[in-house]
């Protein structure tokens, strides 16, 4: 991972660089960017490329897009997907096949992922299994999906049974960081993307988590420097990840703190209700509590991680999973949701812990503790 | 890609190795494979094994494949999809993730696909798929899944706008080539298998195309003996091929020859109603003829191959596709249904066409010269 400044017409961009052989690739980071044609040079080429965008992000972003691809492609279709979480499947993945088929699209058709998380996951799913393989390019409009979906290739759509239960791991050519288009996202985004940025501290970096904790107001209010430095940062750290454990055979797991109990409460509350974002925000709040009564880190690190995560707009309180508002049934469902994660082995689910602030390892747990913790996060 | 005998058990079998560097796998060939435990030895080790099957396989082999697993896996589960190529499809797909699911499988959890093509390649998509990559093993039934489909990491299911649309490169653990299975298949899966096995002459070897047409009537019979070399020489020819190029950037294409007219006989009389290797046969033919007015094959090597499919109890002669009768809504029925050919680039559907007896190569063909061939095969 290596990053530099580079020029791209008025305004200067970022680049980091993830490091995998013949599947590396550059993040660009910058104003203004996906309306420009240069952010586009030197990508495979093609006779089509298909925009995958939804019906939230298209009136905003897919005009500038289609012009600055209009001079790298003669022929730039789109096909619009509905919003949400709750799309997140078969059907709606179905949509992008039939529409590369029914527009006859080739194994050269590049795909432009232009969305939030679930935009990119489900695109880059259906370029890992269109013709099995096309090559794709994530142009990430949420704060979360610029500092963590789209960057590192998984790919995935859910299950009912489980999220991100049917994917593939398969790299991006390029993911562009339009950092202008984080100035029209509501409120609520910017918290969840703050989550994800959030989650580098703990894991790997105290000094940037120090930084987030100055700069917290600054964020929130989307002060264009700060987001830019914070956008960065969190994909040098997941790129050096990353880069280290492609394939999720042991360190990349690290970067699913928080996410085990968050999986839970998206699927236990339905996907969509609470943002992915929310629920790892919360995640990490338990996590963090876990790995305390673990005997791994303070009571003192818990509580300041907690009042973080509160600053940035986030739940720190766990839901109540049981539709019989008892909380035993409730600890079943947390349970039940998390045996699904694909971290569980043979029974044993997996939780990322901190060892100490800034370092994480992945563990199993006495479910005795786990029980307790579910209890004291609940309402 | 190298072979060398070796015991197992009582009988002895081949080993053809497919070299992909760290995805290398072996391919056994021999009798009374799948029911021995020692078939099963070294493969990745898991709390579960998942025999993916079709109602028509389940109850002659099944047993016997969940005894031998039995020494290597402490759970071994299993689920049986509808049988015939119009069930490759997504809810069909979806019966083995509701599977794995609901049995809480987990990131380890070993598919074994028992049966034929469409078992094979569903399974593999699950495997590829499923928590984005779990090991499986092919263990084919058919003679046609034996001597192609099972062998080079080719997985898909299809969509109703074409064959093997969405899928994935993912390779095997294992292929296992039980040639005792052969002997209750009904005549008809002899013939479709024999299409693949014949193909491998006109695009790569014609000693073994020689050696078919003096084995022909043997073959038929399934005489152990002509099956064990026919399936071994055409897993060896795929071998080499699939070694040199893995994901189809080039030469493996030439392994389609005869498919691309093949797959619009499919798509066009419905998935189902032809075999593939039946569809095949038939395309093989075409794909001559086209080839021959191409001016690259004599018109004696057209008749030679025309009919060695012929007694391989192959129709030779193809399916009229038009609803209307019309020859020219029959031709346009063709050319719509092979421009969803995944090898079809910027709107030119690419041919497999042979150079010469023995050896093939993909490409672009006047749109006249492709008419002309449909009109003069089809009745």
């Amino acid at each position: 991972m290596t990053h530099q400044t580079m020029p791209t017409g008025s305004a200067s961009s970022e680049t980091v660089r993830i490091d995998l052989a013949d599947r590396s690739y550059d993040i660009l980071i910058g104003e203004n960017l996906l309306g420009q044609g240069n952010t586009f040079l030197h990508l495979p080429k093609a006779s089509a490329a298909l925009i995958v965008t939804n019906t939230t992000v298209a009136p905003l972003y897919e005009l500038a897009l289609k012009q600055a691809l209009s001079a790298h492609y003669p022929v730039i279709h789109s096909v619009h997907l509905p919003d949400g979480e709750s799309y997140k499947d078969w059907p709606t993945l179905n949509l992008i096949f039939d529409a590369l088929l029914g527009l006859a699209c080739d194994r050269k058709t590049v795909l432009f992922a232009l969305g939030g998380g679930v935009v990119g996951d489900m695109t880059g799913f259906a370029a890992a299994s269109f013709m099995r393989g096309v090559p794709f390019v994530q142009v990430p409009t949420t704060l979360l999906a610029q500092v963590d979906s789209s960057v590192g290739g998984k790919t995935a759509i859910n299950h009912p049974m489980g999220k991100n239960m049917i994917g593939a791991f398969y790299q991006p050519q390029r993911v562009i960081c339009d950092l202008s288009v984080l100035q029209t996202l509501p409120a609520r985004e910017i918290s969840a993307g703050l989550a994800e940025i959030i989650k580098y501290g703990p894991i790997a970096d105290m000094a940037f988590f120090d930084w987030i904790e100055a700069n917290i107001d600054a964020l929130l209010a989307c002060d264009a420097k700060v987001l830019a430095h914070a956008v960065q940062r969190s994909c040098e750290i997941k790129a050096s990840v990353v880069g280290m454990d492609e394939r999720e055979s042991g360190l990349r797991a690290i970067l699913n703190f928080g996410h085990t109990f968050g999986h839970a409460i998206e699927a236990g509350l339905g996907y969509g209700k609470w943002l992915h974002g929310e629920a790892v925000g919360c995640g990490m709040v338990m996590a963090a509590h876990l790995s305390h009564d673990m005997g791994l880190i303070d009571a003192s690190f818990v509580s300041r991680l907690t009042l973080l995560i509160q600053r940035a707009g986030l739940p720190v309180q766990a839901p109540m999973l049981s539709k019989l508002n008892s909380q035993h049934d409730n600890i079943d469902q947390y349970l039940t949701h998390m045996l699904h994660d694909k971290k569980s082995v043979a029974g044993d689910i997996q939780f990322v812990l901190l060892e100490g602030p800034g370092r994480a390892r992945v563990s199993a747990t006495p479910e005795a503790l786990v029980r307790a913790v579910i209890e004291r996060c609940c309402a």
